[in-house]
């Protein structure tokens, strides 16, 4: 039986946004293999119900662990927000979500406790940002903004784009009035369109991209329970195995836009069975 | 037993965008009642593929049957192309979807034989418009190309909007080189961008309203096929059912932003069940 630091890291998503996360995973813990499904075929999740969205997360764990992954990484803020807690008492695995992350470097490092956060329309109306920053620093002020237009920009490929930016003016006004010093990406999509937000918000606001702070989280809590890979990769297999729920061949287009090297298969299943 | 001229109109689609034919139903023929349903958890189907695309319509169809309903109206353009011609030949109902009356108009009405499609990915990669106008016509040059943001800016409301016009005026920017002379709103979303659309396009072009022509050829067939209702609704029920997959809230106060008059109840159902 093969030692449980090189087994996999499970990396979950709606669909292609949690590839921002994969990402950055890849860049600061390269060592690590990675398994990641897209549900490509019911993305997007940020409209979708609470229960849902925990009925869809579950299956996702399920087909998973049918990968033997050690860990799982819900890369997708909605599915965080939603399901998070519930997958922690369900299993025991380690389950890591990108909210937390996020909310903690936001709260930490706001200077003036004047915090913006922009997502989805299930992201925002849990309010879960708000209120875990609040937990950890109540004095804060929390505006929470839901920009659906973002992740379709996204997927068109307009990162830096005047109509990207005509829409970002629209979105985030509201966040400059307010004054926000700091402003949380709260939608894995989002860090595509950084410079444009960049852009409207202006330099001296503090952006925080959850998929990054999450891949620092992810390092620190493989070595806090020992299971970090320490470079060995005996097996040979391929390090990173693509999943997803429907039209592979789409995401495999857009993952190769994303990542920093180009992926050599994707495979659909059905994850209704699981 | 009730006659089947009183059952109702069985209507599906992937969200919302249906209601834009739901709302030509009830103009054109008020006397008919009307079981909608929106598989807003699974929404969008324009990025998935062919075989989900089908499997989520024959569910839906089950679904439908259990209502009772004494025609199936395919008002998403999507599964018009993928899914129409497999459940003609799995159901003894009448079928009739969205694509052949849109495409019927188009072929008789262009001055030029110069026309343009826009619609999902899905609905222009299958090329169907083109295949079923060159059927009937096949001098004509057909012009096809996906519009993916026009969803999200119907669904955000921004029907009449300066962003919406940059959007439309890169998007329909090669049909105008073209010089298209008649153009098919291929998403039951984009009729709500009409104005927006013909702004663009300029008067001379003409617009072809698949919804609208739906809703003329569903009263043809009712008449042909003798189920049309002689105007005595003798239930004395409410004459229009909605259900949706997921997110009922939602899915109404969209459905009261389209509609001549506001619905009073959305149930959800489990619809992977069917």
């Amino acid at each position: 039986m093969s030692d449980v630091r090189e087994a996999p890291i499970g990396v979950f998503d709606s669909g292609v946004g949690g590839l921002t996360v994969v990402r950055e995973i890849m860049r600061q813990i390269p060592q690590e293999r990675i398994v990641y499904f897209g549900d490509t075929a019911r993305v997007p999740y940020g409209t979708k119900s609470r229960d849902t969205v925990i009925r869809y997360s579950r299956q996702i764990v399920r087909f998973l662990r049918t990968r033997r992954v050690k860990v799982i990484v819900i890369a997708c803020n909605t599915a965080s927000a939603y399901a998070m807690e519930t997958l922690q008492q369900e299993i025991e695995l380690p389950v890591i979500g990108v909210v937390k992350p996020g909310a903690r470097v936001a709260a930490r490092e706001t200077p003036g406790g004047n915090i913006g956060v922009i997502g989805t329309e299930a992201t925002v109306g849990s309010h879960i940002y708000r209120d875990y920053i609040q937990s950890l620093r109540p004095e804060t002020q929390v505006f929470e903004k839901a920009c659906p237009l973002f992740v379709s920009l996204a997927e068109e490929g307009w990162w830096k784009d005047p109509i990207t930016e005509a829409v970002a003016r629209r979105y985030l006004q509201e966040m400059k009035d307010r004054k926000v010093d700091t402003l949380i990406l709260g939608c894995t999509h989002y860090p595509l369109l950084r410079s444009t937000v960049r852009k409207v918000m202006g330099e001296e606001v503090n952006l925080v991209n959850p998929a990054y702070e999450t891949a620092v989280s992810l390092r620190e809590l493989l070595r806090e329970k020992q299971i970090d890979n320490q470079g060995h990769n005996k097996t040979g297999e391929n390090p990173y195995e693509f999943f997803v729920s429907d039209a592979a061949e789409r995401f495999k287009a857009f993952a190769n836009s994303i990542l920093p090297f180009d992926i050599t298969s994707t495979r659909q299943i059905q994850i209704e069975e699981f």
